[in-house]
């Protein structure tokens, strides 16, 4: 099977570090193909980038036209998951959400470590209408961002630990969510440093995707992700032009 | 002051009826001033057009030269409102923020009344994130929509006066908020039908940006809605490019 | 317009500096009319002085015999609000609820600073039953009491700021609402020290008043807020006495 | 030991009938007296009502002279517990939560069965604000009002057995909480028609009073619960003014 | 009447201990009768122990061939109610939940000090599924096992102390529950180095019980604790087998 | 790798038919090891059943000596999954959160169908328990027997289709979780009468499970799910005695 992983900036290195994590988890047999968005901000950090992103990443899977079997969004905390269900017809999982459900079947509670404090509340809110927020204990801040995480990998594995110890600690996090897509290939590390499991967003997306396929299971077209209407669509990006 | 009211769609005669009825509820000595969207989808029914919208209006603001007060993003349950709060010093109103804040004032529980059935899941999720659900007693659909409710007038009122009267009756709904920018201006005949108070969400985000204004209040800045950082931003919209 | 604003404690001057308050946040041709309970506590700091302030304030309202157009219960956790919008057409609002109601919309959390420790329970209690507490952060006390901040301003900012200050830092808080009717006027030197949109009750539940009345929105009347039946009521007050 | 059991309403007959019910529940040694308030309704079927009712509660209890053990407020959805909490240092049962906790030893979710439909948000506000709504089926309204249930037993058995059908069949309900003070005895027969228990709350709330006096347990008076601050009361009710 | 309070551990020592608690809290002719399962663990502190723990107390009741009227499960976090409540007709009491109900009557907010961190977790998910969870300030553990209790009350009482004040302080709780059959005895002493209520598991489960069966309530069968379905269970323990 | 998956009750042939299921669903590679436990009811329709099959269900893993790399609980709704993440090193799956992890990837809002009507409480409880309950929008009885899936398969396709069918019209879900071990098989003709996904739990399970080995995810040893400490364990069953 072909698995598009879609990077949700457009720094070519990370759509790079992302797509090898992902090959490193798939099974023998899958095809990882990682795409880079034709717009938007090197990195994403907040929600008018994130909302950009959003519309980049689906431009870039509908402008992607090769077969393919399931998409992966590599932003973690990112908007846009609901619109390329509603857009593909192919299986899409969001790193985000696969990291939390992996987590989920691991302990009884997890912590998301993720970059800037500003990105905080954004994955929040995107665990909160996931329905997945109940048994996250925190989400914490490394401080790092997105960029530095490529500059400084051993300060990054230090702040990263830091945090992911005081999670497992002071909010009784037993499993660890590794919550930036650039964060990928740093989880055995961490895990060695504080004990408990650690998910990688980008791997754990990697194998639900692959299940959803195995299991011949697409996105429900009855009413929320049902294809956008016929409508005139003007203007930009010439991949949604009508 | 002046407040910027902008269309989430591009259909100009919808920008023009917002803001008619944002006069209609405004003060005297605020100027309105409708935009509408330089590109995406004639109406937004759904998570692919809505978040096209939300760049869209981001691209119409930016893009605007003249001094304003405040912006309300006039689209029922659509996504982008964030986004809007961060690159803006002026406060930012989503109507269907605005609807359901005044809503609150006026009853035990209130009910959302909007177009299409697939919308229904976009308005539940804005309301959950909001921190504004939990006296919704229903988001109920007529089943029309945008355009139509353009195009049959007399058919979207008995439509939208049904599942009104069905919200107070069975959802124990003592308020009602009409969930789409384009039902501006149905609200007083609606209130004659069904004995409660109706709520116009355009009509309520005026009187909450005026507010907003007069009591020197505007986003905070200090973590979610700060601006965002300096990145290079490539491709599109030009207003974002840097 | 008229809009009442009433005390719920017996202390004059603190009906004078709220209704000054309240004056400043009005728009040109509001009239506002401060009222004192003709009995109650000094000062409302607990639940049996907040119920007691319940009836004194519905009492204090049944007696005045003007017209006018809105009323606010200038208390903060206060007991009685759904009582004033059974008895009345015009519409009410609480400054609790109007300082939540506002703050929402200019951060992604807030948190609220009252008094005394006592009084905290309280307002958490009146948040929750509002559905406004979803985005609260934390409400936090300053540890003085109201008659206290009349009496020393400077020792009442400093204490009032220490909490703002840990609210933003330890909660994640983005505004900061001043929890207590007596502490009017104060919010833009909060503001100052802390860096973050402080709102005060007073002057968001003037906005919010003059709001509906301009929107000719009042309380519904369905059932919630039906009028009280006819019924015999004996002994006191006199106002209710049937 | 003695039980005061303080009727909400100004009607002798309802405290009569809430006393027998109540003696009817109590051990052998154990002394009901009922009280009925100085001042208020006749009956108390909203907001207003109980407000007045909340006070004039307290203004009986202070004004009963003779010792103690623990008060019962025989209110259904009324306010006014927690500052009888506040003013005694006998503990204090409210009738609602009486009823709650013990329907929720007995069965999965159970529903309460009220007197009118304008009630209901009472009820479901009490119930949310004592945390024992998680189990809560649902609320339902007889149609009844408080004195309609004297003066026609009959019909009043017959509306409140159809909505306790309809909530163990359509609501899930397991058990039935009889939802007015006034219901009093009403509880076997009910029993017999639905097959459910049947849990009356003055009844529930003696077991439980006399529960915590046996197990010596009183409000806690660290917080929410202090006596009040020494302060000037001014005016009315005698009971209160210092 | 008799009431059964079963061990959930396999210390005959625990059972006496928690037997004579029971007994002090008991009505005059009362009569409690401990039972100490035939198999399981010397004491339980986990999930595995636990689920054991509650096939043999099952076994234990059945086993038991003299007349009762209700039954107590004496261990706190612990699975197992449910199925007691489908195979007996006597009413069940929990005493986590017990302490729980009692809790709530006292305080605004409670907290449970139970004995290792790893018994938490169980104890959160008993009151979340019991619904009793909404006014839980906190769950802290001692960090001392169940046999420690017995071996070293003097430190037993100190970290429990500790643990006690904490919640009272820094958690907001205004009652404490004491989280351990073991612990039974202690309330009186805890209560006087933390000025709160504190409110034991047993005792409370006593008056609860002697309160149904004084009410003649039962558990309800029409749904959840409907008696099992005839069916056909082979092998262990020999009470199930049919 | 190899997958043990253990049935709840006793009866060999929905061991086999779970088995079946499995091996349809697995990886190539991947062995299906099914194991029925050695005490127990025939089919497990209760809390009594669900208890019993949870510690035969331990009984049954810890007595399989050969190695393993996961293991699967096939009873949907049972209790027990703690107890095995406690005993084991390998990974354990549920499949009652199999499901619903996997339907939250394909849907806004997933219904559960199972068998009895008494089974719903217990699935509703699972579900909170996990924190997977947020988008559940409905648990549905067919009102079949376990044992009357097997016997009457046309029957029970039937049944199930019309509680499928009104999940997705009255109570808007989006995606169909098959609600019992038993119902394994039946997914793709249920699919294909209701126009939605529908997610077996054993297949959904075994994906998962997969899908841990893969990325050498383990359940978090820290807290919750710590190996039991050492303890004397007496009397039964002997695969547990120490």
């Amino acid at each position: 099977m072909r698995i598009l992983i879609v990077n949700v900036n457009t720094t070519e290195s990370i759509t790079d570090a992302i797509a090898a994590q992902a090959r490193a988890a798939a099974s023998p047999g899958t095809e990882i193909v990682g795409l880079t968005p034709r717009f938007g901000a090197e990195s994403v950090e907040g929600n008018f980038e994130s909302y950009l992103a959003a519309i980049a990443v689906m431009d870039r899977v509908l402008s992607y036209d090769e077969p393919y079997d399931a998409v992966i969004q590599a932003g973690y905390g990112e908007h846009g998951r609901e619109g390329l269900q509603e857009l593909l017809t192919a299986p899409v999982v969001d790193i985000t959400e696969a990291a939390a459900s992996v987590a989920m079947l691991l302990g009884h509670r997890y912590s998301v470590v993720t970059t800037l404090d500003r990105t905080v509340p954004l994955i929040e809110d995107r665990l909160k209408l996931a329905g997945l927020d109940a048994r996250c204990a925190s989400v914490r801040a490394s401080g790092l961002a997105v960029l530095e995480l490529e500059e400084n990998p051993a300060r990054a594995i230090e702040s990263i630990v830091e945090q992911a110890q005081r999670a497992v600690k002071d909010d009784h996090a037993e499993v660890i969510c590794l919550g930036c897509g650039g964060m990928a290939g740093l989880d055995r590390q961490i895990e060695e440093c504080t004990g408990v499991p650690v998910v990688d967003g980008v791997s754990a997306a990697v194998a639900l995707a692959e299940s959803l396929v195995r299991l011949k299971l697409k996105t429900s077209k009855v009413r929320t992700y049902a294809p956008p209407r016929p409508k005139r669509i003007v203007g930009w990006p010439a991949s949604f032009a009508k």
